[in-house]
């Protein structure tokens, strides 16, 4: 058997600035910023689940906030810098157009540990929206599964400044931060299975044209091409994985009874919970359980059935809410998915390093409750626009 | 041992337009561009090495050029859509600030294969400068050599447009090109081995701010980055390569006789003959031939003996001249290395494309040529300003 690798231990870093769209205690409460929308800040926290925006100082851009994220984790971690084989870059908010955040970041990390400390660690930057963290991940596995690690350790840090324009709907789900992952073998935290699910399609659901600091995004369109993606890569990893014998599904069961804690993607964290959702409703159907949901809710609503899409896409969304407010899916969403989305509510979107702080705060506050989770498989869901998603699963 | 990964087979693309500097046949009859700067035409085609830029066409970005590339590989080696595992590239110059030229090239291929055709298929964007194209292949080579291939194939396509503001140095170091890489088990062209040099810094010797379409280079500098970062990667390829046992150097030889053919990055040609010579200068050092070369050219020039930097510079510029032209450097130049820069003095610069457009060439003149390299071991230097070298070896 192969040695496992895996994320070994996380660091997150986010700007100490915020911006609060709603309160938590009282949720109809004007705040600054519903106030100069004239908007409802209940619809933020209930609507989106977005409490507050964490904001980047003037003097951090995706590289500032890389190289303190990265910092904490060689100090905390009392890495040698000879040690460390690669520090890859995950951003779709770099400050160059050719030279990437990981050489600014390098340029930094030798200002605390010495010119030249570095030059044998190799850095690059990975390019797709919020996915490319899973992206560059998955090159620092494959690079410790193909023996070549030695010991070293490699770090994939995600980083990003989520920026829209003024007075768009946007402007409620941006963010910034930065999360470094410690990539080695028998790591501490979790390994990962050898089977990575994708889903890639061109899509135009989001993007940021060049020469453009704010991003354009089709809310309503990213969040169907966000589900269909997450559904496909979820089917891709699923064949693999039992191909593999790593999981099997008995009499009665949905494979995903096997997987969990899960972490996603987090835009805002209705999102990840729909996703979660309609991946239940996806493994779900034909289960015992699946007749106990439609006995309550309803068949889910076809369209075929439908003269208009407009209605559908209702009638959809209406039964999306529903399913979502049913005991079966609020125990699986509360186990297994809930915890890990109080880090975005707390501080936003931040783009390519969202799934990594899910994670990271879905562990944290999974130890801090006591439960064991050793031995246990979870999942990661990673989606970017344009589009594509990656789905991973890993054991503790 | 392990399955053997390395390239299958190589397609380069380079747009049909293009802007002749010099003639070939009468460097100094004048050109219109050559007039229009009212230079000398044949500074151009002796002093960097380049006749003719390319020049992508109005409706060619790097997008276009890689689809091109790609498309071509794979009607070529007619794979099936459904056995390319992924499909990503290296660029500098991307169409978009978050999404992927690789999201493009998804949707472009699939005008031709039918939607969905790739949609297990994964891509993203690698960046650093020129450099990027040897991280990309290099996850490749990991995800095969980890045993994930299964089979199928991996395509890493490097695409970019080098453009440089008007009336400034970097004007005749232009030029476009796209070169995709099929990369599998047991490939019929060369397997590489596996070791990697590495050599890192933060520099600003080029550069391209956000929003600017030109790039900014500090040509003096930059060519010091380039010679200082492959000498330090090639070092670092070195102490790996003996200690894997790849390679030996017996009394009175030096490690690179038993590497060749080369190739390296060409921002022109004349840069990468430098970096050449530089490295034979690093590797000859103390050996009897070195002893016949400084008989007839003299000693190198050291820093410490001059007063003035400028006059340093001068003279190790004059060193390197004179180095270049002993029949010792000539020999091993036109045997390794000269037969690639073809590509580069007919089309001109193509950043992240044109060390592989580089190797492409060398391997199809050793063909033409009758040259038997089978067993031989070559090597290949990539440079990306910012900076980064990165120093691969295989074999044929």
């Amino acid at each position: 058997m192969k040695t496992p690798v895996g994320i070994d231990d996380i660091a997150v870093y986010i700007p100490r600035l915020y911006l609060e769209l709603a309160s938590e205690e009282q949720p109809e409460k004007h705040t600054e910023f519903s106030r100069a929308r004239e908007s409802d800040p209940a619809k933020y926290l209930h609507g989106i689940g977005i409490a507050k925006m964490s904001i980047p100082d003037t003097y951090q851009d995706s590289s500032v906030l890389a190289a303190n994220a990265i910092f904490e984790l060689i100090e905390r971690n009392n890495l040698s810098p000879a040690n460390i084989a690669r520090i890859d870059i995950a951003t779709e908010t770099g400050v160059d157009e050719s030279k990437p955040v990981a050489a600014y970041v390098h340029g930094m990390l030798e200002q605390k540990y010495g010119k030249g400390a570095l030059k044998k660690t190799s850095g690059v930057e990975y390019k797709f929206a919020c996915v490319s963290t899973a992206d560059a991940l998955e090159s620092s596995l494959d690079w410790a599964w193909a023996g070549r690690a030695n010991g070293r350790s490699s770090i994939v840090c995600s980083t990003d400044v989520a920026k829209y324009p003024l007075n768009t709907p946007g402007e409620s789900t941006q963010g910034a931060g930065a999360v470094a992952l410690l990539v080695r073998e028998e790591p501490r935290l979790l390994s990962f299975d050898n089977v990575i699910g994708t889903y890639m399609e061109d899509e135009d659901d989001f993007w940021r044209p060049l020469f453009s600091t704010t991003a354009v995004v089709h809310g309503k369109h990213s969040e169907k091409c966000y589900l269909k993606a997450m559904e496909g890569a979820v089917d891709d990893w699923a064949e693999q994985a039992e191909a593999a014998k790593l999981i099997k599904a008995g009499p009665g069961e949905s494979l995903v009874d096997h997987v969990g804690p899960m972490s996603f993607h987090v835009p805002y964290p209705k999102m990840a919970e729909k996703g979660f959702a309609y991946l239940l409703r996806h493994f779900w159907r034909g289960l015992p359980r699946w007749t106990e949901v439609t006995q309550k809710i309803g068949h889910e609503p076809k369209a075929a059935s439908f003269r208009k899409r407009e209605e559908f896409e209702k009638a959809e969304s209406d039964y999306m809410h529903h399913f979502m407010e049913t005991p079966q899916f609020q125990k699986e969403y509360l186990e297994k998915v809930a915890d890990g989305l109080v880090h975005a509510r707390e501080s936003g979107n931040s783009y390519s390093a969202s799934e990594k702080s899910c994670l990271s705060m879905l562990l944290e506050t999974k130890a801090k409750r006591g439960v064991d989770l050793a031995g246990r498989r979870g999942g990661s869901g990673n989606y970017g626009s344009g589009s594509k998603a990656k789905v991973s699963s890993w054991v503790f």
